[in-house]
């Protein structure tokens, strides 16, 4: 049997465990919402409270709060954004849509621990009250949201971006060691007319600039705090300047530039914000696929496929088929686009649904975006190490590929006129001949012409 | 200027242009919701009204509605129905999510034409009474919904079953006709252990047969009309056992199994049937992606591609590139996959936010499912007709590409082991042997042992 | 430092933890795809692969396999299948798109376990090496789809039916209780004509049986296998009936009717079987979504809303408003129901990018259908239980709000037509008048039709 | 029978009608995609396709075409452009993935119109040839790209936009109209504490606002031009600068700032922006799906629903219940945006199954994203028109319920703690009091304290 302690709210007493620092509320939630462990709320979640707790404290000792339990508390919710009681956070994603049983199990480990440093007894409401004191001046309706803009701005910061410069730097370093490398190129997935390989990948790492250019903006909304709107974006019973200063104090926290919103109403009951980060996400997502799909697809073979790329080979394909080698770090990062998109429309459900001064989707939409900024920060980053900056290009069979090419017909064009050049590109494929067979035997160009106008190296531009 | 006569509704007096047969609510909807003609209503729901207001009719002739109103109705509603009137009907689908202005479009065109057939005079309420007359014993909350499962019956069972069983046919004839030609497989798009191109394709026929066995099952949901339920559900103001007989009435007009719904208030409150008709459509839609992808790559070159399989040459393939041929089937079965697939997300948005008695996103649902069943049932129509049916294979292509595969080695793998396998097949792929080469090289395997197992004709099972 | 051994594979060693049962291609896997551990694949699939294991074990000692390896691996699969070694399967899902990897895992800690149980020490691969013997006959391709179809139909049998039905009982229940207590009905939210309580809730009943009916119809495809089709569909390696007696061993260690699949090409290739489950579980999502929003909008108050139903009030709901109650079950299963819908969306992109002879997003599309069918089914048990069970009707605001309906008019409209009645409800509606006062002072009904006809309890249908 | 005229292409001899000016690449898009009228390519990209075509035909004359093709270029595309060769395009969507068909289409039509203008004969090739000169130093690869841009930014500037600005006005018009007007404030659909209706509509108008500035910077990344990359990016057999001059052309013509995209590679073979362009329209679908749901909520009624606000009354709502009116404003903004978050699903799947140097899904993207930007400028317009500016709030409703709510004890916590404060509200509830009968009936807080804190117009800020 598991010692316990009883704690109180204002349905009545609830036992929770002796050595738990959370109360009543957070106890009532593990009951009312049996998902397992695998379902919890993202941790990033509980560190941005954590942070909103310590900064609201700080304010707080400015207004009413005894220095005694601002700084208690300030002390404890600094643990809590740490991560040094992370064991301390078991309710699950699905719970009530505002996140208030999130925002209560912060307020009651944070009171708990604060009592804890106080008296030396953990938990409770004395001296140190989850909602009088730790919650002082906000309502889970402005906190829950912030949380979630921080963590998201943070996710985007310190892990997302690093991923997307890396993709970056490797698709562009393969653009340029590849300047001249000249290929075939490839539409309708038919042979058309030459491009480099530095070229295709210069298209790749251009994708993920935009892309990047694109989650910056949407991430820079993250920015702007809800903190201080408190039950219904009024702000009642918060001091007055409570919002910028508390999100002055979160900017001095995290380093970065979180500012107060400037409509409340609309930080509450809307979560457009976000709803664009993800929609940015789901674009970079797209983004991904694309340059997925089209490495594995020159990487296809070894030899019965296009094989103009090697990719490298980090372990054993298959367990039937000795020595195959696969293209699993695509198969990844595709998978991870997929589940990325998948977020994405949760995301806009929750976003749509909200009613009236308070969109109750927000546990789910926090959660799927940051599930999805993670994957796509760890993805990028081993698509990098693992595929990209490891490709090396099969010159052989590129160069043999290129010049069997029909569509070098198309530098005559202009020369003889697309009803002519056509005649010889379906004779030449009809009969097996190569072009400059056919454009002969056609008698519709001369030799010389042809040579000087049919050269690979001189169709790709400059 | 246009001439006009003036029609009246509870709001008060409208001016309709004199030509029309329809009267003041149509006229109102037409300024309220001024987008333009392309996004009007799906003329099939308007055709299946006109089946719904000729049964009612006939119901209603047997309870006290005098046989001449009845009888005129009956005729006009059946020239709805047979589209002899589609220019009567300029609503758009975003209108009341109800349905019920092209409800009353039905209704007031047949009254204005039941009355020009009794009177001469087109259009008004007298002696045919839109409300009191054509629709009674209903309330678009019953009809609408009945006339979008009719139509979506009618389309699935006149025009998408047969563009499924057409493109069923013609991938289980390649099935057959190319069971003996071994190809090589792949995986990962990587070489594989060898298949035939017949069980290629017998897999993508058994993909569209299981795909009909679900939209089927889908679609008999569509029998059950809502028919009866009136206003809300309890049938207030229509006669008992008006819900059956008018079914009846409807599966003797149209040939399909229609009965009434078991349960009418689920029937208005909520459109499940349609989204798992659309939910299939859109299983389907995935299947269909699946093997165009296929056989695009499969028919990818002509010379620096995949080149297993030649496709049909419809027309050219390029404004620039002279002789270019392209996959078009392809591309637009893969374009309506995506629409079908997209079209289902606007089904699912409506239909999970129905409020209470009535789910009013009905005309959004109706018209997404209609657009979805058309597209895919042309789409496979043509995909069959003119690409798999004209497919050959290039034998040639596909013999080479098989014989050279290192996956042969999986034969050897039950007698000699799975390691020594794998280093067979890595020997040959950095030394660029053929297997048999490095597996005697290596002294893993014995000529007689490599010779009587790695046959490819033998891999593909029976 | 962690004591090591180690173990190698077709790419050279690899060192593993000592207390490990795992080899090398799972320890590359974990470099290779460095995602935390809330990603890992869903136990449900280790432990479905136990399954398939074990009676691959049992079939293959049928053929060569020697007795006492096929016992340890019975042995060992066994105890994978019951849970017992969950801590030896750390890899994630974002891996090699055929599941390869943790197909892998679990022949080496098969292969591990069984060498310990035969020789005493952990690991290796003699006697029981991992490919030749644990996955004999096998190949992930077949294996890792069999497991996905024996793990979704088990949860779907043994969890998600069960909160189906208790669902369904508990709408059921009310449905019959509340027969008698007449409300008004509304649709577009709008007042409608009335509807009992009891009317209103065996709609959303039939929702949930029919989306039952509809989840088993999609669950029987999970029953068909693709195991005995190894790498490509064909067979290869496998003995002849190896797939039909895999099947029935299958079968007889979970009960439930598995069975081999008649066409392996499509069940290794395509995973439209998985995707249609999914597209089900969303159509049943959607059904929640409306029940859950109708209950919580019919609660909503307790002063200034509907006020017509009086939810159970399992928590505080709000850290600022002291207390306030919130339809929290309602709020966790909605959002519950938009992640349903978020991971068909990921499933249906899996589904569509399947190329030839493998679908490689099978990682995906398994974790996300199966974390669909788990989150169901707590949800819905919870919602039964914490929700639905204890609802009470608040008897006296519901006949407060149907008395004032002006839609009772609709009853008297087959008397004095609808124009008339329209008067009527519009005059009373702008004179803030009863219907009856309104009716009477008009002279367009007389008092005894009124009240003979204007009956909400008479206007409900039997 | 029609009169026709025999055209050819370099598959050979078409017939086509004699009055049609497009010439035999069109008459097979029409054989070969019989898909009906109703899914027309959008004639928006028709007339964009016009504009490039006048100005790649004015940089062609500085060139080395000849003037007066050139002028009867520029002439016949000047037309196509302005519309008033509309009936000329009858190809579907669902054709070619690149749009080559329809580029065709163009070209041939401005060939044959200005062959008409130059000789007097419709149609051919001479002296005007569609791919030689119509459509010289261009690809569909880059024209029909450059088109979607051209109309996606034109709808955008010209007619979204419009809609856009109307909706935020009219929101915040009431937004300062109703500053002074108190209510209740309601979260998670349950009473809490009060709110302006002022404060609430800012919060709409913030949200459209903010939605505005998203939609901006997705348009911008519409003025970068896919043109003078020509078949795979590299600019074949287009002259040096074509790009920046055909770029400035199309600036001149449309007066919006187009410029030449900096990497054409990307801006062939992805169509990343106007993904980007579709999500965030679906955002904003998103944020109006909030506030239409908002108003017909609080319009919901007229007597049992919350009533706060009355909606213009537009048509008569029943077709069996008279006198209903309905929020037929909403429904259709509602639905819309379910369409529009539709069509972003198509764009998302068209975005990432691009392959190698050309995404062939084109015509669905650019169909989706057009109808996505002319639904919303249509239905943001009326619904502002049509609905919010009539909104007028029903303030003795207003008053009533928010001196009800419990939740107005919320102004009590600072002073008696949220625990007492809790105990009050509880008491009120379960005895049908006022707060401040409960409030003294427990002693926990005094008639002057109480009447000085809970005062609504207080607690809603400044």
């Amino acid at each position: 049997m598991t010692a316990t302690r009883t704690e109180r709210d204002s349905l009545g007493d609830v036992d929770v465990p002796a050595t738990a620092y959370w109360g009543a509320q957070t106890q009532r939630s593990i009951s009312n919402f049996p998902f397992p462990a695998t379902e919890r709320m993202p941790i990033a979640i509980i560190h941005a409270l954590g942070v909103v707790k310590q900064a609201a404290a700080r304010v707080n000792r400015r207004h009413d709060l005894p220095a005694d339990l601002a700084n208690a508390i300030d002390t404890a919710a600094g643990e809590v954004a740490a991560g040094r009681l992370d064991d301390q956070f078991p309710l699950v994603i699905w719970q009530t849509g505002s996140g208030t049983q999130t925002n209560m199990n912060v307020n009651e480990v944070i009171a708990g621990r604060a009592n804890e440093l106080l008296t030396g007894a953990r938990g409770g409401k004395s001296p140190v009250h989850p909602n009088d004191h730790v919650n002082r001046g906000q309502s889970s309706n402005d906190s829950f949201p912030t949380a979630l803009h921080i963590a998201s701005a943070v996710g985007v910061h310190h892990r997302l971006l690093a991923g997307l410069d890396r993709l970056h730097a490797a698709l562009d370093a393969k653009a340029r060691a590849w300047s001249a490398i000249v290929k075939i190129g490839r539409t309708h997935l038919q042979d058309a007319t030459p491009i480099t390989l530095g070229q295709e990948f210069s298209g790749y790492a251009h994708q993920i600039a935009r892309a990047r250019e694109r989650i910056d903006a949407a991430s820079a909304e993250m920015l702007l705090l809800a903190q201080g709107g408190t039950a219904v974006g009024t702000g009642l019973n918060a001091p007055a300047g409570f919002d910028q200063a508390v999100a002055a104090e979160i900017a001095a926290i995290t380093g970065l530039g979180f500012r107060t919103a400037p409509n409340k109403f609309e930080a509450l009951a809307s979560n457009d914000p976000l709803v664009q980060l993800s929609a940015s996400l789901a674009t970079l997502a797209v983004a991904l696929t694309k340059i997925a799909n089209d490495i594995r697809l020159l990487g296809s073979g070894p030899r019965s496929g296009l094989g103009e790329l090697r990719l490298p080979e980090n372990e054993p394909g298959s367990s039937i088929m000795p020595g195959k080698v696969n293209p699993t770090q695509s198969e990844m990062l595709t998978m991870v686009a997929a589940q990325v998109i998948g977020n994405h429309q949760a995301v806009t459900l929750g976003g749509l649904q909200g009613h009236l001064e308070l969109n109750v989707f927000k546990p789910l939409i926090g959660a799927a975006v940051l599930r999805s900024i993670d994957l796509l920060a760890v993805a990028m980053t081993s698509f990098a190490e693992r595929c990209v900056e490891g490709i090396e290009p099969d010159r052989a069979r590129i160069a043999d590929l290129v010049d069997r090419s029909l569509m070098l017909v198309t530098a005559l064009a202009p020369a003889i006129g697309y009803d002519n050049a056509a005649q010889i590109a379906k004779h030449a494929h009809a009969e097996g001949l190569t072009l400059r067979e056919a454009g002969l035997a056609l008698g519709l160009v001369d030799q010389a012409t042809f040579d000087r106008l049919v050269r690979p190296e001189a169709m790709v531009g400059d």
